[in-house]
């Protein structure tokens, strides 16, 4: 293990350069335009792995490839399936960036470019760490299959096919994944729960089409005003969520686990000015850490009805859209709750308008790790050697579909290891990765190896 | 005044072929590449009006240019200005139309063709009626003065500084106007009665950005959902809008005059059904008829925030923007309303976003005629000898901000003689006139000025 660690700290330069070499390719998943670029990022990766010692193969997915690898020479031992991704986000507005996106830069500690955090930075220090391993030992600690995918920034659409037509291929005992974030630089971190999600559209339709308010305002309910009340109803005035149910299997933490998750909280008031909104608000009785991380929300996402170009059109809209998402934690269900809300929501809609809500497919179980579990005490491990400090256990307050999933599909939990700088800008202009945080990574996940092999 | 009926009578194919040709030019007044067509239109009807034996003249008012005419033979005798427009909505949809809008049809007693109804046929009845005069007497009984503009259908945005400017020219003791419609073919009507108009729109902005709703749900106040709360309040259950003072200046209506209104409304379930809304609401104690017409509204005439593409985009937004207007009545003003809701809605908008109230010149207050003066007993006889039937008086739901304009510019009350169908379709596809209520209207107009002259 000393020797792999060694190993990493000799080709420090020779790493970054691959992080800077992968980054230059824009492979952005979700533009038709870039495909080529996201194939070219697949089979870079796929050189990467055989350059380590794996055995690597370019799949097809039915959308964008993803690179499958794989030493399986340790018979006995436990095998580990990493997953990633090496498609990126769009630029966005390319006036906000310092630099070019796919134009790396190094400044400092900082690798700068689209892609640097989320996800191929983070993927590589996989791939250095088998390297590691496979030039100074010549084996690894436990099998290991890589599955990195190139369609993760559009939702991976072809994935739990994919997987499931390939369980015998990827069977493992645990899956690593490394695409989240640490409290702060050199602060690493496991992530342990994250939120489910239940979707759904409410689409009011009033007047057959939009009337002038002057000939016919007042006199036909008026969608927008509506769908205003109906979400007016939403929440009481503790910030509570009024669908009857809602809270019913909520799982109430600890006062250890209240204590440890309010303690990553960020300085309130610097995270205030940066979200930029006048006052945080929220459920009575949690705090801001608590409220995002390990308490249910429900959020309008977006909504429209009527005239919403410049200036004014005097008319009394015909229909009124609003887009809802609840955010679940452990151990609400996605399909109870949303059908509890589409309940609630039917029920309170009064019948001056008509109500529809579109199937749609949009909705996955709060997924929660076991911190007990032997796989966890070996990340610890590594992770506390390599950052020379304690890692911090995070709820993580998004929603990662692919959790469930794999648990469905593979049988197997996902440890959640992630490098990320709160300061990444993942999705925005100027995303960027520590490498000093890169470089103990790929050393964590050697040790790491070493230790989950036991 | 025979005898001027009469030649209207013989001249009805005549004068129906002038607003055939006057329906094929397509004056489209808010789109620059029709700037041409607007002339032409104008152009057109200066022709026309000398024609019929006026002196005619375009003048410039900074935009589309506008037709004056006169005959000024009549001294002592009472002054009355036309006003009228020969701009056009555009078509909007061409597949919603039986027939190109600009290649008029003539279908029974019916004029297809944009414009047919609002305003080029009702504008040429008046022309009509003069040519008459001054075909068979060689005299008005009145002195006569048009002014026909060129952007009605964008807000007449030059109109209130050019009558300003030629107040002079315009003086006048009276203003007429044929802009407005009929309850029925073939039934007769003054409108009494138009609504004012107060305008404002809302911007609430929480986060200076949007937010991932994983990362950060549940923490900020989400502006859709606090301008949906803030809409919610302006109405109490009984439909009443809840900005104090709001009814203050709200005239009660007299028992005779709501049984008028009452009478006028076409068959509920019919009307029903042509809204398309599930049912009737509105303000308690009153009826669908007095709700548009002599009741003020508060309606949202749109309404948007956060994401509202296809699908789901799991964002807090940044801003939620409501387009409000208010229709008043007499004698409520503008201002001081637009004021209220303004201090309301800052009142009941919490700190946890920020509002912005733009300034915009969009009010005007409700105008309402004097049913004794002596120029509505003219109209009404003539009217009702024209159409074998006593005219009905109109309080119409809309806005006419030119009445109080003229007022206040010329000192003189506005006559709205309309002679649209109910199933006119202005603004719409398929826009039409009814033939045999456009001759008899020019009739009326004819006898009409004797009446007006004395």
């Amino acid at each position: 293990m000393n020797a792999a660690v060694e190993f990493l700290r000799q080709n420090r330069a020779k790493h970054l350069q691959w992080s800077v070499d992968l980054c230059r390719i824009p492979s952005i998943s979700t533009k038709p335009e870039h495909k080529d670029d996201v194939r070219k990022a697949v089979d870079w990766t796929r050189q990467r792995c055989e350059e380590a010692g794996l055995k690597a193969r370019i799949m097809d997915t039915g959308g964008h490839p993803a690179v499958y690898a794989e030493w399986l020479g340790a018979p006995g031992k436990p095998t580990l399936l990493v997953y990633g991704h090496v498609d990126v986000q769009p630029t966005g507005d390319l006036k906000l960036w310092d630099a070019p996106p796919f134009d790396p830069q190094v400044k400092g500690d900082w690798l700068i470019a689209r892609g640097s955090a989320d996800d191929k930075g983070q993927v590589l220090i996989h791939v250095r760490a088998a390297a590691a391993w496979l030039a100074t030992e010549k084996k690894l600690p436990v099998n290991l299959k890589f599955l990195l995918e190139g369609e993760e920034e559009i939702g991976s659409p072809n994935l739990a096919p994919f997987v499931h037509q390939h369980r015998d291929l990827l069977k493992c005992d645990q899956i690593v994944i490394s695409d989240t974030g640490m409290p702060d630089d050199g602060y690493p971190a496991v992530t342990i729960g994250t939120r489910g999600l239940a979707f759904r559209e409410l689409r009011l339709t009033g007047p057959k089409q939009d009337l002038h308010s002057g000939s016919h305002g007042g006199i036909v309910a008026n969608p927008v005003v509506v769908l205003s009340k109906l979400i007016a109803t939403l929440h009481d005035d503790k910030g509570r969520i009024t669908v009857p149910g809602f809270y019913d299997d909520v799982r109430e933490f600890s006062a250890a686990d209240r204590k440890e998750i309010n303690a990553l909280l960020p300085d309130e008031k610097k995270y205030l000015a940066e979200l930029g909104s006048p006052a945080f608000v929220g459920e009575e009785g949690y705090t801001v850490a608590e409220r995002r991380s390990i308490r249910p929300t429900l959020e309008v996402n977006g909504m429209y009805g009527g005239y919403i170009g410049d200036g004014s059109s005097t008319i009394v809209p015909s229909k009124a859209v609003a887009k809802i998402t609840m955010r679940l934690v452990p151990n609400q269900s996605a399909t109870k709750i949303g059908a509890a809300f589409e309940k609630t929501v039917r029920e309170r809609c009064p019948k001056t308008v008509s109500l529809e809500i579109p199937h749609v497919e949009h909705a996955c179980d709060p997924y929660v790790s076991d911190r007990s579990a032997p796989i966890m005490k070996a990340a610890a491990k590594a992770l506390k050697e390599s950052f020379d400090r304690e890692p911090a256990y995070l709820y993580e307050g998004g929603s990662l579909p692919i959790l469930p999933m794999f648990k469905k599909e593979l049988g197997a939990d996902s440890l959640m290891l992630g490098f990320a700088s709160p300061r990444c800008n993942a999705h925005g202009p100027n995303e960027c990765a520590n490498i000093r945080d890169l470089d103990r990574g790929a050393e964590a996940v050697a040790r790491f190896l070493a230790y989950a092999g036991g």
